[in-house]
C-alpha cells in the first residue's frame, strides 16, 4: 500500500497557487480572500474524496471519512493560512498529507474501525489574528470563543466578521470533541533532519514558549537641536533590549531561542527622537527551567535599560504554553509507521507551536516531520524536497491506518 | 510701536485648532484637508490685512504689502505643516508672528521704502514628503520642481496631485525671488534659552546636517526552530547599529547629535524573524570636521555590526547639507531689534533645519528664536509662553521695520 507521490505533488502545486508570491513563497493571511479560495479548493477536493465535510463556529473545517463502528476517529490536519511572504509548506503540506492518505485509503479500498477525519485550523500562524493558534485553541477550551471572535487585525477588523464575510462561519460548535488520535505532518522549520541526512522526524513534544511585549515610552523630541544629555529615547533603550534578548540565549546556552520578532517605533520619522517604542519577546526552550531563568534575565535586562536611558518600560508576559508531551502511544505508532516507510528517522522535539499542542490537551496525538532545506521556513525559500515528503505522507498513511485499526 | 499680544494669542488659538489632537498638540500633515483649511484660514486673514495673495507651482503662499518704492520686499515666514502628533508652535507661530507684524504697521500706519511680504512654504517638516524644506528647496533651486511633484507620501500619493486636490497649485514659477531680506521667527526646540532664562535667540547660522538610510538583509526564518547558532538577524546588527549610533555622538561630544529616528522591520511578527529592517540615521553639528569624523565612525560601524551576525548592509548617505551662516546685516538687524524690545537675549545655532536655510542661499536671511518649554518640540507638549512670544514678536516686527525703511 502506497500513496500517490505525484498526485500529492501536484496538489501542493496547485493549491500552492493561491497567493502565490512572485518570488516562489505564500502570502495567505487568515480570512484573507486567498484563505477562502484555498479552503473552496480543500472543501472540493475533500468532498470528491468521499468526505463529510463540516464548519464550525470557528471556521475550522472537518471532512470525515466514515469507520465500521461509531467511534472517535483518527484526526490528521494542520492549516492553510500562511505567515506574509512565508512558504508554501508551512501548514497546507499537512492538510495535503492528509487529504491523500483518505485519497490513498479509498485507492486501496481500506476499510477502518475508526472513522479518519481531515482537519483544517483556522488561523494557526497568528500573523494576522494573534494569539496563533486561536482556532485549535477554542477547540482545546484554552481560548474563549468571544475572544477569539473579538480579535482584531492590524486595520481593526474582527475575526467572527472576516469569518463571516468570507463565508466560513459554521454552525458546529467549537468544543472538544473526542478522537483516537490526531496526528499533524509538518515541516520541521529547523535544520536538525537535513544536517543529519534523514526524511521524517518522529516527534516526541513541543517546547515551552514564553511570548512577552514590552512597551517603551521615552520623550520624543526634535532630533536636530536636543542636546544628546536631555534626551530620553524609547528607540536607543529598546536596541539594548534586542541585543540583550540575543545575549540571553548565548548565556543560558542549551537549546534555548530567544527572539525579537516585531518592533515598531513611533513617531518613526527621520528627525525626531522616538518617543514609544513596542517590541516582542519570543522565548523557547525544552525545560521549564530554563524559560524561568530566561524570564528573570529578561526582567532585569529590561529594568537596566530603561533606567540607563531614563525611559518607562512596560514588560507584559501575557502569553505562556508548557512543554507538551505527545501521547506514547501515538508515538509508538508513528515510529512504526516510519520504519515500516523506510524513511531515515529519529525522534525529534518541534520548536514551533502547532495545533498539535492544543489537541494534545484534549486527546492522543502526535506529529511527524520532514526536512526543511537549510533548517528555513516563514519565507519563501522554504523548501522540502518531494521524496522527503513522500517518505513523511507514507508515514501519515501508515500511522493513519494502524491507528484507525483496519477491518 | 508694538504688536498687539493679545491679537497674536488669539490667532495662535484659532489657527492651532484645525488639526488639533487631544491631548493640546497638533496633527496637520502637509497637503491633508487640514492643511488646506489651515491656508484656507491664513489666505482670509492675509487679504483682510490688506495683503495681495499669490500662490506659487509649488503651493507656496505670499501675501505683499506695498512699499513706496518697487525694490525687493522684505519676506517674513515659515510653514504651517506640522509632523504627526506635533505642537502648536513649530512653524505656524512664524507665520503668524509675520503676520501679526503687517498687522501691526497696519495698526499704525507705517509706510516702508521696501514691500513687506508674509510667506508660507509647502510641507517643510518632511513628515509626510521626503525630504524636508521641499518647496523652499525647489524656490532655491536646489530641488528639480518635476522631482519635488513626484514625492510621494506613504500611501504612494504623488505631492503635485495632493496640490492640486487641495486647490493650492498655483501659477506662479517657483523659482529665486529678490528680497531685501528673510526673517524667519521659530521656537528654538532645543533647551539653551530656557535654561539661561532668556526670551530671544539671534540665530547666526543653522548647522550642518547629514542624513543617511540603512537597509539590513538577514535571513528571515522561524523564531522557534531555527538554533542561534544559524540566524542572521537583521534587526539584531539593526540594535547594535542604533547603539553604536548614540555612542558616536558620546564619543566625538561637543555639539554633535546623533539619532536613529525611523525603524521598520519586515515582517514584522513575533515569531519570525526579522529579514529586512531599514533606519535612518540623522546627525548634525557646526562643524563639517565632525561631521566627516561622525560618517566615518558609522560607516565602520556598520561593516561591523553586519559582519558580527552575516547580514548585508546597503547605507546610503543621502542628504546632506553644510553649515549655513546667515547674512550678517540681517543678523545685526535682528540684534538690535532684540535689544530695543527690551528682550533679554543671546546669540544662538540652530540645531533644525529651516526654510531659512534654503532662503539664505539665494539672499540676505536670518531666524529669531523663542525658547521652548523643556527643550521639546515635535511632539504635543511644545510650548512657549505668551510673554516670550511677544517678545520675539515685537524683534521680528522691529527687525522688518528697519530692513523695510520706514519711510
Amino acid at each position: 500500500m502506497r500513496i500517490d507521490a505525484a498526485r500529492l505533488a501536484q496538489s501542493i502545486e496547485e493549491l500552492g497557487r493561491i497567493g502565490a508570491t512572485p518570488r516562489g513563497g505564500l502570502t495567505r493571511l487568515a480570512l484573507t480572500d486567498d484563505d477562502r479560495r484555498g479552503r473552496d479548493l480543500m472543501v472540493r477536493w475533500m468532498r470528491e474524496a468521499g468526505l463529510r465535510v463540516t464548519i464550525d463556529q470557528m471556521g475550522n473545517i472537518f471532512g470525515e471519512r466514515a469507520g465500521t463502528e461509531r467511534v472517535p476517529p483518527v484526526m490528521m490536519g494542520s492549516h492553510i493560512d500562511s505567515v506574509p511572504t512565508g512558504g508554501k509548506y508551512d501548514g497546507q503540506l499537512g492538510v495535503l498529507c492528509a487529504l491523500e492518505t483518505v485519497r490513498a485509503l479509498n485507492d486501496h479500498s481500506v476499510r477502518t474501525r475508526h472513522p479518519v477525519t481531515v482537519a483544517i485550523f483556522t488561523n494557526e500562524e497568528g500573523a494576522r489574528f494573534q494569539p496563533a493558534m486561536l482556532a485549535s485553541g477554542v477547540m482545546a477550551g484554552k481560548i474563549a470563543l468571544e475572544d477569539a471572535y473579538n480579535a482584531r487585525d492590524k486595520d481593526g477588523l474582527r475575526l467572527v466578521d472576516e469569518l463571516e464575510r468570507i463565508g466560513y462561519l459554521g454552525a458546529e460548535p467549537c468544543v472538544p470533541r473526542p478522537f483516537r488520535a490526531y496526528l499533524e505532518l509538518h515541516i520541521e522549520q529547523g535544520p536538525v533532519l537535513e544536517e543529519a541526512g534523514l526524511q521524517v522526524g518522529v516527534v516526541d513534544g513541543i517546547v515551552a514558549i514564553a511570548w512577552s511585549r514590552l512597551t517603551i515610552r521615552g520623550v520624543q523630541d526634535h532630533a536636530g537641536p536636543t542636546p544628546m544629555r536631555i534626551r530620553h529615547d524609547a528607540l536607543v533603550a529598546a536596541a539594548e533590549v534586542v541585543g540583550g534578548v540575543r545575549a540571553i540565549a548565548r548565556e543560558l546556552g542549551g537549546d534555548l531561542v530567544t527572539t525579537v520578532g516585531n518592533l515598531t517605533v513611533q513617531p518613526n520619522i527621520p528627525n525626531a527622537i522616538p518617543g514609544t517604542v513596542t517590541l516582542s519577546i519570543d522565548m523557547r526552550d525544552p525545560r521549564t527551567e530554563t524559560l524561568d531563568a530566561a524570564r528573570a534575565r529578561l526582567d532585569a535586562l529590561v529594568r537596566a535599560a530603561c533606567e540607563r536611558e531614563g525611559v518607562r518600560g512596560e514588560l507584559d508576559h501575557y502569553w505562556r504554553v508548557p512543554y507538551t508531551p505527545f501521547a506514547p502511544d501515538v508515538v509508538a505508532a508513528v515510529e512504526r509507521a516510519a520504519v515500516a516507510s523506510g524513511a531515515r528517522h529519529r525522534h525529534i522535539l518541534s520548536g514551533a507551536g502547532h495545533d498539535a499542542q492544543y489537541m494534545a490537551a484534549i486527546g492522543p496525538a502526535g506529529m511527524i516531520f520532514v526536512p526543511s532545506r537549510g533548517g528555513r521556513s516563514h519565507c519563501e525559500e522554504e523548501f522540502t524536497a518531494m521524496d522527503d515528503i513522500a517518505h513523511g505522507a507514507t508515514t501519515l498513511f501508515l500511522a493513519a491506518v494502524d491507528l484507525a485499526e483496519r477491518v
